[in-house]
This record gives C-alpha cells, sequence and structure tokens, in this order.
C-alpha cells in the first residue's frame, strides 16, 4: 500500500468541483460536488442520533434503495436538520437539479449538509450553486482539494488523503475527504466524510467493509462528546481500476479494508487533531482490557472528559482525571491495577503504576505534554484486547468558537 | 415550612468549626468539622465511580455498620483518592485523632477529603488541624458559615441553608452545606454534602428519605460530566428537636422530607450555578414525557451539552444543539413534536413548535438567555412525567480554572 497525493478524485474516474455559493459564508466557496463518471455501488453509515437531518434520511434511502449512485452535492453553513417536510423536499430538489445538469438518474444523486440546525436552506442559491458545480467539475488533485476546502466550517484546514495499492497487477486506488470540527462525537460515523475508490467489489462486501471500520475509526473520535445530527460517511466505488470484482473475504478484499482503513482512520485523527479550538490530538489506548468492548468504553471516557481535555491543554500530567473518567465510564476494571504512561514525539514515561503514582518528573511529563500529538495508554492488566481513541484538548477557543457560532 | 438563617448549626446540638491546617492552600482555612452534642443516626449517598476515594470507603463503613455518627472531619485541598492502602489508613488516623480529642468511639467519626487526586494527605497537618478544630467547635451561624467556606475549592461561594418546620408543637430543624464546582455530575450524590438535623426519625425512614431525594437533587446536577472519586452527602439526625420519633410513612414523614428535599435542591442549585467558571444557572426542565426516566435521560443529557452551554455563555438562543442534545441522549421521542421555551426572570418565549423554529425575535431570546439563571423548557408531548436538570454555562474560566489546577 502507497500513501499518495490527492483525495476524493485521487481514484480514477472521479471528478469533484467547488463553487461560492453565498449559502450563508461570504466570500468563501461553500458549496461541492463529487462526481463519478461510471455509476458507483454505494455504502454509507449514518448518525445514530433520533434527530436525524434531513439529508441524513435522503442518503439512507439512496444507499438502500437506489440501484447504484454518481453524485453527491454538498454545501457548507446550513445543516438542513430539524426542517421538516420542507428541509427533506429540499433534499429531493437538489438532487433532481443536479441530475439534470449531470444527465443521470435523481435517485443516484446524494445530498450533505453542515452548518446550523434549523434553518431551512436558500434553494435558489442551492440550484444556482448546481449550475456553477457541474461545468466546473474536474479530475485534478487541485479539485478535490478545493472541494475539501469548500465543505469546512469551523475546520482551520481541509481534510483528505489517499492510498493505491494492487491487486492482480492492477492499481486500486481509495481517496477520501471530510470535515468536522465540533459537534463531535460520532456514533455511526463522523460529521462528513466522502470516500471514493475505483475499486470493483459487490455491494455486499462494500457495505460491510466500511460498517465494520467506522467502528474503530471515525466512531472513536470525540471533540466535545455531542453527536451530531448529520453524521454522514458515504463510500462509493466506480469499478474503474479493472480489476475482477471482489465478491468474497479473500486476499484482495484484505487489501482493500487495509487501504480503506488507512484513509479512514487518518481522516479521524484529522478530525480530531482540528477539534475545535485544538491545539494538540489526544489519543487514548486501552491495554491489557478483558474485551474490545470494555477497552472501547474506557477509552471513550478519557478522551471525552472535559477535566481531562482541559489538563492536556495546560500540559498538566493531572494523571487522577484519566483514572477518575475510567472509573465513570460504567466499565468494570480495579483501579488498584492500572499502569499508566504518556507518550509523544518527545518520548514516554510512566506515571503511575498498580494504581499508585510512581516518583516521576513532573517537568519531563510537562515537557511530553507539549507535544501537538499526545498519547495515553493505560494498562488494565487483565486480557489481551485493546483499543484506540482520539480526541482533543478543550481550550478558550472551543468555549469562544461555541459562544457565538451563529453570530 | 420556614426558610431560616444557617447551615450545619442550624439545628440543636449542632456545633462547627474551621481552621487554618496548610494542607495545600496557604492563608486559608482549609479544615472543616461538624459534631453533634448526641450521637445521631447517619444515611449517607456516595459515587458510583469505580475509583472510590478513600473517605468514601471508610464513612461508607460508618454509615452501614456503625450504630450511630457524631462527628465528620473535612479537609480542601487533597482528595485522598487513588491513594491505596496508605490513603484509607490515614482516613482511620484522621478518625481516633479526632475521637479521643472528642471522647467518642472513632467508628462514630465520618471524614471528607476533595482536592488533587493522587496525593497523600499530609497527616501531621492534618492532626495538628483536627487538634485546633475540637476546642472551637461552636454552634453559632458564623461558625456553621464558616466551616462552608473552609470546605471550598474552586467554588467562589459558600453553600448553606436551613428550613425548620413542626412536628405536633416542636420546631424541627434541617440545615446543610455543600462544596462542588468542578467534576461535578454526581451519580447518588454531589461532591460534598453535609445536612444535619435534630428530628428524631427512624435510622431506615432516614436512609430511604436520603437515598429517594438526591434522585432528584444532586443527581440531576452536571457541572462538567465528569462523575468524581470523592462525592458524598452525609445526613446526621440527633434527635434533639424532641419530636415523637418518626416511625412510618406519616404526614411528619412527608414534613421531614420535603423539608429535606429544599436543602438538598437548594444545594444542588447553588453547586450549579457556581460551577467553575459559570456565569448563569442553567435548568432544564422536560415535560410532557411517557416516563419520570425519560424525562431525567432527556433534561440531563441537554444541560451536560458542551455545546448547548457554551451558547448559554453566549446568550444565543442556538435551540438546535438542544434538540441535538436530546436526539443523542438515548431516550426514543418524535422530535416533530417537541415544543421549546426558553424562560427567565426577564420573561418567557418559545423558539420551536412541533420540531421547528417559531417567528421568534431573536433580541428578546438574547434578554432572557443573558439572566444569571436560565431555564429551557422542552415539552415532548407524550405524558405526564417531568424532570428538571441543572448546570451551568461553558466558559473561559473553566478552561483557565482546569488547565492549570494543579499549578
Amino acid at each position: 500500500m502507497e500513501i499518495i497525493k490527492g483525495g476524493v478524485t485521487a481514484p480514477k474516474g472521479f471528478k469533484a468541483a467547488n463553487a461560492m455559493a453565498g449559502i450563508k459564508y461570504k466570500d468563501r466557496n461553500d458549496m461541492a460536488m463529487i462526481y463519478s463518471e461510471q455509476p458507483c455501488k454505494a455504502a454509507g453509515t449514518f448518525t445514530t442520533n433520533v434527530v436525524k437531518a434531513a439529508p441524513v434520511k435522503w442518503d439512507r434511502m439512496i444507499v438502500e434503495e437506489s440501484d447504484y449512485a454518481q453524485a453527491i452535492v454538498i454545501n457548507a453553513g446550513i445543516a438542513n436538520a430539524c426542517t421538516g417536510e420542507e428541509g427533506y423536499g429540499y433534499c429531493m430538489e437538489t438532487a433532481k437539479a443536479a441530475a439534470e445538469k449531470l444527465s443521470i438518474p435523481y435517485e443516484s444523486v446524494c445530498v450533505a449538509s453542515t452548518g446550523v440546525i434549523g434553518m431551512q436552506l436558500p434553494m435558489d442559491r442551492i440550484i444556482n450553486g448546481v449550475s456553477m458545480l457541474v461545468p466546473a467539475l474536474s479530475d485534478t488533485i487541485e479539485a478535490g482539494h478545493a472541494a475539501a476546502e469548500a465543505i469546512m466550517t469551523t475546520d482551520t484546514m481541509p481534510k483528505e488523503v489517499a492510498v493505491s495499492f494492487e491487486i492482480d497487477g492492477v492499481t486500486v486506488t481509495v481517496g477520501g475527504m471530510c470535515k468536522g470540527s465540533g459537534m463531535i462525537h460520532p456514533n455511526m460515523c463522523t460529521m462528513l466524510g466522502f470516500v471514493m475508490t475505483d475499486v470493483s467489489i459487490s455491494k455486499e462486501l462494500l457495505t460491510q467493509a466500511l460498517k465494520e471500520d467506522v467502528q474503530d475509526t471515525y466512531n472513536m473520535v470525540s471533540v466535545d462528546g455531542d453527536t451530531s445530527t448529520n453524521d454522514t460517511v458515504l463510500l462509493f466505488a466506480n469499478g474503474m481500476a479493472g480489476n475482477k470484482e471482489i465478491t468474497s473475504k479473500d486476499e484482495n478484499y484484505k487489501k482493500f479494508k487495509e487501504a480503506l482503513h488507512y484513509v479512514n482512520e487518518e481522516l479521524a485523527k484529522m478530525i480530531a487533531g482540528d477539534g475545535e479550538g485544538a491545539t494538540a490530538l489526544f489519543e487514548v489506548k486501552v491495554i491489557g482490557a478483558e474485551s474490545k468492548e470494555q477497552a472501547v468504553t474506557l477509552s471513550k471516557s478519557v478522551v471525552t472528559s472535559s477535566l481531562t481535555k482541559a489538563a492536556i491543554y495546560g500540559h498538566d500530567a493531572n494523571w487522577g482525571r484519566i483514572l477518575c473518567a475510567m472509573g465513570y465510564s460504567g466499565a468494570e476494571f480495579d483501579p488498584e491495577k492500572v499502569d499508566l504512561f504518556f507518550e509523544s514525539a518527545a518520548g514516554k514515561l510512566q506515571i503511575i503504576e498498580n494504581g499508585v503514582a510512581v516518583d516521576y518528573s513532573e517537568e519531563e511529563a510537562t515537557k511530553i505534554l507539549s507535544e501537538d500529538k499526545v498519547t495515553a495508554i493505560a494498562d488494565i492488566k487483565m486480557g489481551t484486547a485493546s483499543a484506540t481513541a482520539w480526541g482533543c484538548d478543550l481550550t478558550y477557543d472551543y468555549v469562544k468558537i461555541n459562544a457565538d457560532y451563529r453570530s
């Protein structure tokens, strides 16, 4: 597997475009389109929030009921959530407008929105945006990058990644982009993620690969514990790489799954590291667990703890908060058996052994915690299962961004 | 029922004292003692965190196994949590030192600690503190107030309340104090709460009254979602009011329960309103629920949402975040039936009706949200059950306090 440049336009046959539609932001691109020359098998995972945004309902219908999908229209600024029948109607209207320009069925067009909840989309601007997007579609790396920029809200950087690998001498590529900074505590998948591939694979295996992989990637990220109404990951496969279709869990499936996992994990970590106001990516590994579930519960509890996150911001080795967050997670373990380490580019340091502090150097701990990627490793010595969760520190800027997000 | 001045020394026979023991803070009182002239029936509720501080284990033993309790020794600065066998030994040592000076059995002395996790108590200073506390014990209102001040950590104000009522012509008093500002997401009870009463009541009913009431009071408070290792509420009843002992759930029991509830709810609200860095008490009422459990789950989810809390700080009627937090709570409801209102001293305003925004004035909403007590009321129109949760806004100062708490 090779890491290559680009994002959604890296695989064969995928094009992207961006447009300045003036949905809510001024003087910036706020709409994007992804289009495949050939119809795609599509898989999707969506928020578990009872309050589901209209595009989530629309895309689920497309993924589950349409024979194929071929395009995605995305806007930033307004989430089209809590918008009732009217908002759902706008999804269909957007899909129809894109379908007409692209000469494809409207049941093959997904839509995705991110931004403020509760406002209706200004449909004249959306339709106008679609008109600008279609002629601008391009298969260049730059077009993919510009699309990743256009879907940002409070993100500080675009997020994309691509890899390629070989199946029987044929090069297969997986490329993705995502956005997400606040209201990030995915439960099924993250805010918005779009992964394109030219692999040829059965729809059943494509769907299964995505469903399994989001558990270990997007679902292990938390910025603020708020599970969004809009969480969506769409995975399109257009088969244009020309490999023999993957129809069983053979070596080729494993290769594809590995590539997909790399793309998803990198995108998930980019979301965590670019959490609203964040200065550091905070990684929590729980090892020595009895079961995967136990490790997941413990690691997510730590990465979600406001007190722990504030301590990471302060470069403070306040390990008591980590043990405390493990303690209220709901998982059973023996606090008096826990070993805890901090690790970063600056080194690795044991902080507690069997539940009590070892004689570590606070100075060295602070040095380790001052890097922009910081890992806490808790060994609970009960078994061999493990899990990794990603989050970020809690900063003044998180509060600032969210106290006046709408103004 | 009458609201009266004072706190833990308001009921007959209770004394309090404070001392400057230099445990961790400098130049301020950091130890307190509560003492009853007569042995008390004692009830307690404790943290559900798997990581339980040593004093929690000690007090549970006293409450469950001792015939009576008569004194409490409290320190601020160090939590005596994650301190192993050594830390538990210090609880007994503290209780023994107090018992000797007070000439009571050490199995009647509770201890409570709040502050940094993981450090051992400096026992020479604790013992010295106990020596100062015992001769300083006084039944004045001022002594109770000074004790409430001595147990503060990041609290900005002492928290105490007292009420009296009559049973068969005899005046009965309930008075309490508490502390709590960060790491507040009680699950059984709050950080540290001490409620004293001179009522005569059976231990069984005393315990039941407390266990029931914490569900509707302390357990409905969240400052930051972090359930502490030290959460403790102790309720002592010394019987000195002289009423005929309450031994059944009669009218007198109801009167006592009402007084206890008032004291607990007021203390709980003081904790929420004085959350670390908070500028406002944020109250969330869910009405029209199918069951109490559903209303509790929904209201706690909203009051815990970082995004909602940041919006309250910004006086921003960002109702989408409230609906979103209800949506990921785990409780089932129909988002398209929800009515939402904001209410404060500045008025009451409907924001959404049947899941979508009504044409409300943002200006009026901001005015309502600028008060120091703000209420959100969600009517989910499924039944007649309801619940109220209390929290606070999320501010720069919360981050500041917790980024360098240990330094």
